[in-house]
């Protein structure tokens, strides 16, 4: 859709002069590819800017390799026999760099400034990097290869729902092979799992601003070893809802703290640090028109309470402690409701602020397990919680397939 | 030993007037268990209360059921076969509560205070309760049937590692029988694993404050569905050390945050609420004599920094974000260890301040994988960590066969 090939000519630049598209320096260790536009793609509205960058670039039909002056260019045509092997897989004769070409009629512009960066000039200087909690190091594994093709990043809570998720979408995107199977990347720890299924990777969070804080560290070192480029991240969570129908989706506009404030408070070296928490608008914009494309239960676009704790954080009333009555809790959720908040869970704030930080495209899209101006306790019976967390999957199944142009 | 008999006499009590034993009501629905102690133990230092209890409730050597005026009165006398079979469980024929007897040569007082009790009104009003993250609920498990005999929970990160402390322990019990299993309590769901051995329950509880609160909350209605008393509870943890040999285990004195303060912080409907973080003091002496009589490796008291990020809010400088130099580290660290902390982890504050609460007598006993004042990366050989990890489970177990007098 224009809106996706929009959103693409923006992540690619990753450039503060995405007016000034034509301008754009190409030079060598510039990893580039292009397909040609279809026609009707370039007509619609807000694709003016890709347009004009492609007629600068005078894009031809076909592109020869390093027809660009100034540029180490590679181009990949997309065939059948290549999405069905890994998405297109092309490799740098020189270098190790790796890239993902999906749809013939799309194109793939990366300069150095959308790679994946860190915020941390130390870790360039060192000789290997172990991450720890993924069971995963420099000195023992290829990271370009094992990742470089990464352009989708799924997060959630539970190992067991990430593999549900890689197995659906490996279905969805035609990338399912008999008798494949997906194995934990992270084997040989059980803090997070990881799977794999051509330019998506699932991992599994925990529980909490602290373990998803650790896996997003590792990650984005993991993105940044293995030159990725252009990656979106989307947690797909569960969450407690405020006066919405249970099973409701919320895609969040803005996480907020306990005090509705869109702050991640953390304290570095004995000291308070305030880190903005906004997500990107344009992707909250997509989520919303797949849901829409879907239509298959209800989506909400709504603040996100994230919290501490699962209990007396929340205003439940139901843990093993609890100083407040009913009508406290409930004074408490009608003004997190009148302030915007739609639902409340435990990660929302350091994602926002860890991607935001590193330049990463970020969402939260959680569904709703219950309803909290009605209850504490989720009760309701398996098969239907089951069901509800196979929404976020399928919201966010349908956006990938539209990003990769196989809807 | 006469420090765990000592030990015992203050669990079993539970009251305020410790000094007073000889006057501690005996009632109906006061649960006793009564054997006869050691002469040599009723000798050793700090054990005149317990003597003179038991002096005042004239204990000969073996109790018959019922003897004691107005008391509802139960014993058990250990038995190589009871031992093997669950650690001696006793019934109240109109009732469910259940008891263990662990050695004739110890006892078990309980009265109503040392039950585990919520702080929470709302609980007792409840039809069902559902523990959502361990996937049980009052509806539809036995809670007193398969918890009522716990007195020792054990809790730690992975599950892996907790599977691996109950497995050592029900050999070290003499619990463990050929092709026995011991299969996640918490099946059906992977945000926590549950095992259990005769009166010992081990659970998983992730990374970071958050986890661990949820788990706690639904372990401490646990214990409280299942009229569980005089539970001890000990977080076997990872963390990293502070002017440590790699491998030294640390018992912490005083659970601080990474202000140095023993303060435990959460918000609550909107506002700010500090507990106090304090830990048991006798536990404290107790583990450490645990660890003398083992000798196995280097161990230290001192207090345990908690905080909330393992990268930043730790002074790495090999996460995704860091801001500051080596020097601004060390400084941090350097201050650190001259305010008495010993080591650093992510769930003690919320562990101590949560146990305090409900009054459950709790210690932290965690293995340092590195020394931070020499770097931050973990990357000591596979082997070399297990082996580490493995040394607050030994201590604890042997506290625990301690305890229960198989040592």
């Amino acid at each position: 859709s224009p809106a996706s090939v929009d959103r693409m000519a923006s992540i690619r630049t990753g450039t503060k002069d995405i007016e000034n598209h034509h301008k754009v320096r190409l030079r060598r260790n510039v990893i580039i590819a292009l397909c040609q536009i279809q026609k009707e793609e370039a007509e619609g509205p807000g694709f003016s800017e890709f347009k004009s960058m492609s007629e600068a670039l005078c894009i031809p039909d076909t592109w020869p390799a390093g027809s660009l002056p100034g540029a180490h260019l590679f181009v990949g045509l997309w065939k059948a026999e290549v999405l069905k092997e890994d998405m297109g897989l092309f490799r740098d004769p020189g270098g190790c760099w790796t890239l993902g070409f999906y749809k013939s009629s799309t194109f793939l512009f990366c300069d150095r400034d959308c790679f994946v960066q860190l915020c941390n000039p130390h870790v360039a200087t060192m000789k290997e990097d172990v991450l720890y909690h993924f069971n995963l190091s420099t000195g023992t594994h290829n990271f370009p290869e094992m990742f470089g093709n990464v352009k989708f990043v799924c997060v959630g809570g539970t190992p067991s729902r990430m593999q549900t998720f890689i197995r659906y979408l490996a279905s969805e995107l035609g990338l399912h092979r008999p008798g494949a199977d997906y194995p934990n990347i992270c084997e040989g720890t059980d803090r997070y799992a990881m799977f794999k299924v051509g330019p998506v990777l699932a991992i599994s969070h925990g529980m909490g601003i602290p373990s998803i804080a650790i896996m997003l560290h590792e990650l984005i070192k993991l993105l940044y070893h293995a030159r990725c480029s252009g990656v979106t991240i989307i947690r797909i969570g569960t969450s407690g809802g405020i006066g919405l129908e249970p099973g409701s989706v919320v895609i969040t506009q803005q996480a907020v703290d306990a005090c509705f404030k869109p702050e991640f408070e953390l304290v570095v070296l004995g000291k308070r640090v305030v880190r903005s928490t906004d997500l990107d608008e344009q992707l909250v914009r997509d989520l919303v028109q797949c849901s829409a494309d879907l239509s298959e239960f209800p989506i909400v676009m709504g603040n996100t309470m994230c919290t501490l704790d699962f209990y007396e954080g929340q205003g439940r009333l139901d843990g093993a402690l609890c100083s407040y009555t009913e009508k406290d809790k409930q004074d408490y959720l009608q003004a997190a409701y009148m302030s915007g908040i739609r639902n409340i869970e435990m990660e929302s704030l350091v994602f926002a602020a860890m991607c935001r930080a590193c330049d990463l495209r970020a969402a939260v899209v959680c569904v709703t397990l219950l309803d909290r101006l009605k209850g504490d306790q989720i009760s309701s019976p398996h098969e239907v919680l089951d069901e509800y967390q196979q929404r976020p999957q399928r919201l966010v199944g349908h956006f990938i397939k539209k990003c990769l142009g196989v809807v």
